[in-house]
Protein backbone atom coordinates (compact mmCIF):
# COMPACT_ATOMS: atom_id res chain seq x y z
CA UNK A 1 0.00 0.00 0.00
CA UNK A 2 1.47 2.91 -0.97
CA UNK A 3 2.14 6.44 1.18
CA UNK A 4 -1.19 8.19 -0.18
CA UNK A 5 -3.33 5.43 -0.09
CA UNK A 6 -2.46 4.83 3.75
CA UNK A 7 -2.73 8.80 4.03
CA UNK A 8 -6.49 8.68 2.28
CA UNK A 9 -7.66 5.40 4.75
CA UNK A 10 -6.01 7.12 7.68
CA UNK A 11 -8.11 10.57 7.19
CA UNK A 12 -11.27 8.56 6.45
CA UNK A 13 -10.81 6.45 9.63
CA UNK A 14 -10.40 9.46 11.79
CA UNK A 15 -12.99 11.47 9.98
CA UNK A 16 -15.88 9.07 10.98
CA UNK A 17 -14.26 8.33 13.94
CA UNK A 18 -14.70 11.81 14.93
CA UNK A 19 -18.70 11.99 13.25
CA UNK A 20 -17.26 14.83 10.53
CA UNK A 21 -18.25 14.96 6.85
CA UNK A 22 -15.63 15.71 4.10
CA UNK A 23 -17.46 19.32 4.34
CA UNK A 24 -17.01 19.87 7.80
CA UNK A 25 -13.15 18.59 7.90
CA UNK A 26 -12.74 20.71 4.82
CA UNK A 27 -14.11 23.64 6.55
CA UNK A 28 -11.77 22.72 9.64
CA UNK A 29 -8.38 21.91 7.96
CA UNK A 30 -9.44 25.51 5.81
CA UNK A 31 -9.35 23.31 2.28
CA UNK A 32 -11.61 22.76 -0.21
CA UNK A 33 -14.31 19.67 -0.14
CA UNK A 34 -13.12 18.03 -2.70
CA UNK A 35 -9.66 18.24 -2.01
CA UNK A 36 -10.08 16.17 1.44
CA UNK A 37 -11.82 13.57 -1.26
CA UNK A 38 -8.99 13.10 -3.31
CA UNK A 39 -6.83 12.82 -0.63
CA UNK A 40 -9.08 10.35 1.00
CA UNK A 41 -8.94 8.31 -2.33
CA UNK A 42 -5.02 8.64 -2.56
CA UNK A 43 -5.38 10.54 -5.94
CA UNK A 44 -3.78 13.64 -4.34
CA UNK A 45 0.25 14.35 -2.97
CA UNK A 46 -0.40 16.88 -0.36
CA UNK A 47 2.92 18.37 1.23
CA UNK A 48 4.05 18.06 5.42
CA UNK A 49 2.00 21.25 5.69
CA UNK A 50 -1.35 20.14 4.23
CA UNK A 51 -0.82 17.02 6.56
CA UNK A 52 -0.33 19.28 9.58
CA UNK A 53 -3.45 21.13 9.03
CA UNK A 54 -5.56 17.84 8.86
CA UNK A 55 -3.70 16.24 11.97
CA UNK A 56 -4.85 19.89 13.56
CA UNK A 57 -8.61 19.27 12.09
CA UNK A 58 -8.67 15.47 12.74
CA UNK A 59 -6.98 15.80 16.52
CA UNK A 60 -3.83 13.81 16.11
CA UNK A 61 -0.35 14.01 15.26
CA UNK A 62 1.13 14.17 11.94
CA UNK A 63 3.46 11.25 11.67
CA UNK A 64 -0.14 9.33 12.68
CA UNK A 65 -1.34 10.28 8.95
CA UNK A 66 1.47 7.75 7.52
CA UNK A 67 1.37 5.06 9.25
CA UNK B 1 8.79 23.51 16.09
CA UNK B 2 6.70 23.18 13.08
CA UNK B 3 6.68 20.18 11.20
CA UNK B 4 8.99 20.83 8.44
CA UNK B 5 11.52 22.02 11.20
CA UNK B 6 10.84 18.56 12.84
CA UNK B 7 11.53 16.86 9.36
CA UNK B 8 14.35 18.24 8.50
CA UNK B 9 15.67 17.24 12.22
CA UNK B 10 15.00 13.94 11.76
CA UNK B 11 16.68 13.38 7.76
CA UNK B 12 19.46 14.97 9.28
CA UNK B 13 19.69 12.91 12.18
CA UNK B 14 19.12 9.60 10.70
CA UNK B 15 21.41 10.47 7.57
CA UNK B 16 24.39 11.12 10.21
CA UNK B 17 23.27 7.92 11.95
CA UNK B 18 24.05 6.17 8.27
CA UNK B 19 27.17 7.78 7.31
CA UNK B 20 25.73 9.21 4.69
CA UNK B 21 26.85 13.11 3.15
CA UNK B 22 23.79 15.09 1.90
CA UNK B 23 25.09 14.17 -1.73
CA UNK B 24 24.83 10.28 -0.98
CA UNK B 25 21.29 10.60 0.16
CA UNK B 26 20.50 12.94 -2.50
CA UNK B 27 21.70 9.80 -4.89
CA UNK B 28 19.80 7.31 -2.90
CA UNK B 29 16.61 9.27 -3.37
CA UNK B 30 17.19 10.56 -6.66
CA UNK B 31 16.72 14.15 -5.30
CA UNK B 32 19.32 16.97 -5.87
CA UNK B 33 21.93 17.86 -3.10
CA UNK B 34 20.32 21.19 -3.19
CA UNK B 35 17.02 20.11 -2.07
CA UNK B 36 17.96 17.50 0.65
CA UNK B 37 20.22 20.62 1.81
CA UNK B 38 16.49 22.50 1.69
CA UNK B 39 14.71 20.39 3.82
CA UNK B 40 17.14 19.98 6.41
CA UNK B 41 17.08 23.33 7.23
CA UNK B 42 13.00 23.27 7.20
CA UNK B 43 12.74 25.61 4.43
CA UNK B 44 11.30 22.73 1.57
CA UNK B 45 7.74 21.84 1.83
CA UNK B 46 7.97 18.43 0.93
CA UNK B 47 5.20 16.31 -0.61
CA UNK B 48 3.76 12.60 0.78
CA UNK B 49 6.01 10.78 -1.96
CA UNK B 50 8.95 12.64 -1.49
CA UNK B 51 8.55 11.66 1.93
CA UNK B 52 8.30 8.24 1.18
CA UNK B 53 11.15 8.71 -1.21
CA UNK B 54 13.49 10.01 1.52
CA UNK B 55 12.29 7.33 4.41
CA UNK B 56 13.66 4.44 2.08
CA UNK B 57 17.00 5.71 1.34
CA UNK B 58 16.96 6.52 5.04
CA UNK B 59 16.14 3.05 5.68
CA UNK B 60 12.82 4.63 8.18
CA UNK B 61 9.38 4.70 7.99
CA UNK B 62 7.64 7.54 6.26
CA UNK B 63 6.11 8.36 9.73
CA UNK B 64 9.05 8.65 11.69
CA UNK B 65 10.01 11.77 9.37
CA UNK B 66 7.70 13.61 11.09
CA UNK B 67 7.63 12.45 14.77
Amino acid sequence: MDVRSRLGANVKRLREQLGLSQEQLAFDADMHRTYISGIERGVRNPTVTVLERLAMALKTKTSDLLT
